[in-house]
């Protein structure tokens, strides 16, 4: 696991990385948009880097890095980020020299005001004599109701605006902790408190004037990684951003996995809730370390996720999800004390659990959504996050309908003969018909493919008609093109199946071949099919046709990394909807960090997810039809 | 530590006590009053029980004690209990032929509707399905809002009384317990839940139909003793008592000393919680042992207790209750789930801690006052608690004072030079103008002397003149009463200190001499005068007489065994009062019991506590000429 501390224009992030993928690869992986047209063929040059310290030897400049950047800029400490496998810890300078590095969706919702969930007031306390005995809790409840006692106007703003005057700052009469602090707090720095509050309570009173220190952190726990942010929430800026793998991956990779070791033994629910807390906790110790405050100073976490890390994160036996008729425990906001959860931040700070639609949309979704601004705006958009399960959300501020669709670990690699995660060795992209060409993560031999590869080859057999509509390899296909004819011997059968070879034996890490198989192409149809036919589906219950879908936004690691084009020509994404796609990173931990910075977004959540109508795909009489129809591939 | 199983009519009880006393001094310490008008001496034949199990032999009754018995009775197991040391287990029957036997304070409350702070409702769920996947929360709540879906009336009306329909019922967005059991609650029995509510929240939710077991415990917490009452709070019927004695004695005997501890060392506040806590359960375990029930079928305990205890309960520096200008940190009442206390009864329920109002007016006397109704009647009554500090209630439905006299332990027999609590060898009542006679408890000989036996002795003093009106014991005095005159010779010197002798060395248990010296009258004295002190500031405040004054109540152990005519001819209570006073024993145990089987009663004690003014003595310029003028002995 190696460190790389990324500095910026206005922040810094502190990246956790688990391999020696390239520099770009993590950058991008972890929200650091880098500009990088050829999407690291190392062959545009524009994701230079400045390398301002390294623990150990780097990988020098091949010639064509060297060409590209130029021998002052290499001097200067400049690299191409696609050119560095990462095999050490190193700190890095995106400077003004790449402008459009930037974290991936901070474009999309810009106007955020600060006003959080989580607020403070000092006050000063009202005196306390033998002849008027007033107990520390009556003391403190008599000073907030009395106006001279405070010393910021916020307080009182905000009470009003709750509808009920100082309603939201009265101590509850079942918060030990609160209580327990009044003793010493009263009394430490004269008369003079701070009061937290959030979410209609007060949450804690500590000694002096505090009011400077307010931060908060979102979080979005993904399956395989949580990517963490760090906010000061009286500015509202953005101080660090970490990420790392989710550590419940020693349970199995995919919800259901983990799940099913949920329901297989007693202790299994406690292990995985521990190892998501471990790595909430491991990501928020790297946000402040990085930041150089304390984890007292967060007062409140914002929680995005799928709806089975939001269970286990809770301890909730997530098992009814797995079965149909797929009923989670619960969708709605959760908001605790995050000490509860045994997430290590400020002791009275609060974990606020964003609100999930069903068993397969998840709070990341609605995260996503609301980062999009999608269900505000007049014109129609289309959200596509595609995974394991490809999540899509249809709609306009009039109307919202998600489906998710089970679109099978393709175009994860998984099930793919060849197929690899996008780690070092796996071919990225492929070009065929502009002449042979495959990219590798890390630019090392090749090992596999990973997704956005696959995707890539299937496209550029369809243009070469190697593959036919039907998703048929033609064993005796010929080109008279010159530049194609050369394909013809890549028509090879492995194994006994009919398949297309990239690379022999000999050529790779692995020794063993690498090709896409006749099978692996019917794999991918089904997937493309399920993800198409569920859009389809959505645009039949919006009752809308495609060309009212104004933008098509591509979140997730997967929809950052894929050649658009690629994804039309197979079917991925309908072709009618070319033209107005932007991809928009993570999506749900832009949605998680909006929320916190600003109450009225997260009540926004709370409303969308309720506006939200899912489409169960598994209950539509018509989804069969139509999976069958988008195994075609037709434009 | 023997256990006593008492049988009476319509409930059972558990005593554990620590020593040898007598069975009739165990029953009275415990609450249960067994007619007694020699008080113990063991020549009124009253006090008989029918014992229906012994472990160990019994001592053989006296010829006395089979002459007051007659030969049937005894032969039938009868036995009077003034003259049965409790060496071993026993069952004891309380029946017919006792038919004052009771709980001491139930006749003062008899009208409590049963209407508790918590309660149950049975719920049929709606359906879910996988065309309208509803999570579970979801499909609680809409069926919580469905009035097709309640089996019972009862629940509808709690929401409607609440003032807003169902809110009281649902479920709270920072309830992680309620959320993890949901999966397996509402799967168990069919659609068939039980709704637990109280405080205004939803609490749990169980599966299946569980209406029928609703428990509750009441708790006293005194700095001695804990009692604690078991109610079925579906009939209010009381099903069992238990006491024992404060398992935080082996950190001090008053509430001064433990401070101390708190105060000591970082771990003290924790050590003298977990105690309390300790002391809290056995007393719980015993009440549900008893009563044949789970400890997870009690859904909330009300407690009460001085200020301090309920500080040391909940956890919270009491320090500043120490210290003039002597400020608790808290006197409203807390209400929290009982296993944050660590209070073992059912996970979701309640601890119901009562309000105080000031650091020396406790929730034990908010209780006593609920209990007697004086705060709801036209005419006026004063309460007075005597222990190491004497606790004065006056006032009616229009007004309450209260304050708090520290007469020191001299009542509990400390600072006495032989002088001793009130257990076993104990001098408690003592006549020498009619003959001299001492009675002891536990009918040993004589160990030392307790309360009630010193103001006894006082008195006699005062009333054959031995002792003047400043307090001085006249060493010059005589008698012509031929049945006076004996005691001249018990006018000695002790230690250099003029005394008078009640028993010589050679009579003793401890083989040294029992007297009561002018030092100890001293110490009366001014325990008296601080008693008496208040109560005239308390009259003065309210701006009434005595004769105002329509009864007194005596609480407590002290109060309920003190010869009242010697308590008023020491002056210890104005004699203005004679003829108007009613012992009314564990007035703060029956408060609680009251306000856990009726919330108007619970709300009734929230009311009361805010209403009494509470007059701090030691802030009055008045009270040491008041003071003064009470240490003299006049009627």
């Amino acid at each position: 696991m190696f460190q790389i501390k990324v500095y910026s224009d206005d922040k810094t992030a502190l990246i956790q990385v688990p391999d020696n993928n390239s520099l770009l690869y993590h950058l991008r992986s972890n929200g650091l948009q880098v500009d990088s047209p050829c999407n690291g063929n190392g062959t545009c040059g524009k994701c230079r880097v400045k390398i301002l310290s390294h623990s150990r030897p780097l990988k020098q400049p091949g010639p064509r890095e060297s060409e590209l950047l130029g021998g002052d800029a290499l001097s200067e400490g400049y690299r191409l980020a696609c050119g560095i496998p990462v095999s050490c810890d190193m700190e890095v300078s995106l400077d003004a020299r790449n402008d459009s590095a930037k974290i991936v969706t901070e474009g999309i919702s810009k106007d955020i005001d600060s006003d959080p969930p989580v607020s403070k007031v000092c006050l000063k306390l009202e005196e306390s004599r033998l002849s008027h005995q007033r107990d520390d809790l009556s003391r403190l409840i008599d000073s907030i109701k009395n106006p001279d006692c405070h010393t910021t106007q916020h307080y009182g703003i905000c009470a009003q605006k709750s509808g009920e005057l100082y309603g939201e700052a009265m101590p509850d009469d079942s918060d030990l902790s609160l209580l327990r602090s009044l003793p010493s707090a009263l009394r430490q720095e004269g008369s003079c408190v701070t009061l937290v509050t959030g979410c209609s309570k007060l949450l804690s009173v500590e000694a002096g004037d505090t009011t400077a220190e307010l931060y908060g952190a979102a979080v979005d726990i993904g399956t395989t990684t949580l990517a963490c942010y760090l906010l000061d929430l009286n500015t509202g800026k953005r101080l660090s951003v970490s990420s790392l793998l989710n550590p419940q991956k020693i349970y199995g990779a995919d919800v259901i996995s983990r799940i099913k070791h949920a329901m297989d033994s007693p202790e299994g629910l406690e292990q995985l809730q521990a190892q998501v807390v471990k790595g909430v906790n491991a990501g928020i110790s790297a946000l402040c370390a990085q930041a150089g405050i304390s984890t007292a100073g967060i007062y409140a976490v914002t929680l995005a996720g799928n709806t089975t890390m939001l269970h286990l994160l809770t301890g909730v036996d997530p098992r009814n999800i797995a079965a149909a008729p797929f009923i989670p425990a619960f969708t709605r906001s959760i908001n605790v004390k995050a000490a509860e959860l045994g997430i290590s931040i400020n002791p009275s700070g609060l974990a606020l659990i964003l609100p999930s639609v069903s068993a397969y949309i998840g709070a990341d979704t609605v995260a996503a959504v609301l980062s999009t601004g999608m269900y505000r705006q007049e014109s129609i958009a289309l959200l596509i996050d595609i995974g394991t399960n490809g999540e899509m959300v249809l709609g306009s501020k009039d109307f919202l309908y998600a489906c998710s669709s089970a679109a099978g670990p393709a175009f994860e690699g998984a099930n793919i003969r060849n197929g690899m995660g996008s780690i070092t060795g796996a071919i990225s992209s492929v070009s065929l018909t502009q002449g042979f060409r495959c990219t590798t993560i890390g630019n090392s031999r090749p090992m596999g493919i990973c997704g956005t590869g696959v995707v890539d080859i299937l496209a550029q057999l369809l243009e070469a008609g190697i593959v036919d509509e039907t998703g048929r390899l033609d064993t005796l296909w010929k080109s008279e093109n010159q530049a194609l004819a050369a394909l013809s011997r890549r028509i090879v059968q492995v194994d006994g199946i009919n398949a297309f070879r990239l690379y022999e034996q000999e050529e790779t890490l692995t020794g063993r071949d690498i090709a896409l198989t006749q099978k692996d192409i019917r794999e991918l149809q089904n997937a493309k099919a399920a993800i198409a036919a569920g859009i389809n589906i959505l645009v039949k219950e919006a009752g809308i046709s495609f060309d009212k879908i104004e933008t098509v936004y591509l979140a997730g690691g997967f929809g950052s990394y894929i050649n658009i084009d690629s994804a039309l020509k197979i079917g991925l994404i309908p072709g009618a909807l070319k033209g107005r796609i932007i991809t928009v990173g993570n999506a749900a931990g832009q949605g998680a960090a909006e929320s916190l910075l600003n109450r009225n977004s997260l009540n926004a959540a709370y409303e969308l997810s309720r506006k939200i109508t899912y489409v169960e795909l598994s209950a539509r009489s018509d989804f069969n039809q139509l999976f069958v129809d988008c195994m075609l591939f037709e434009e």
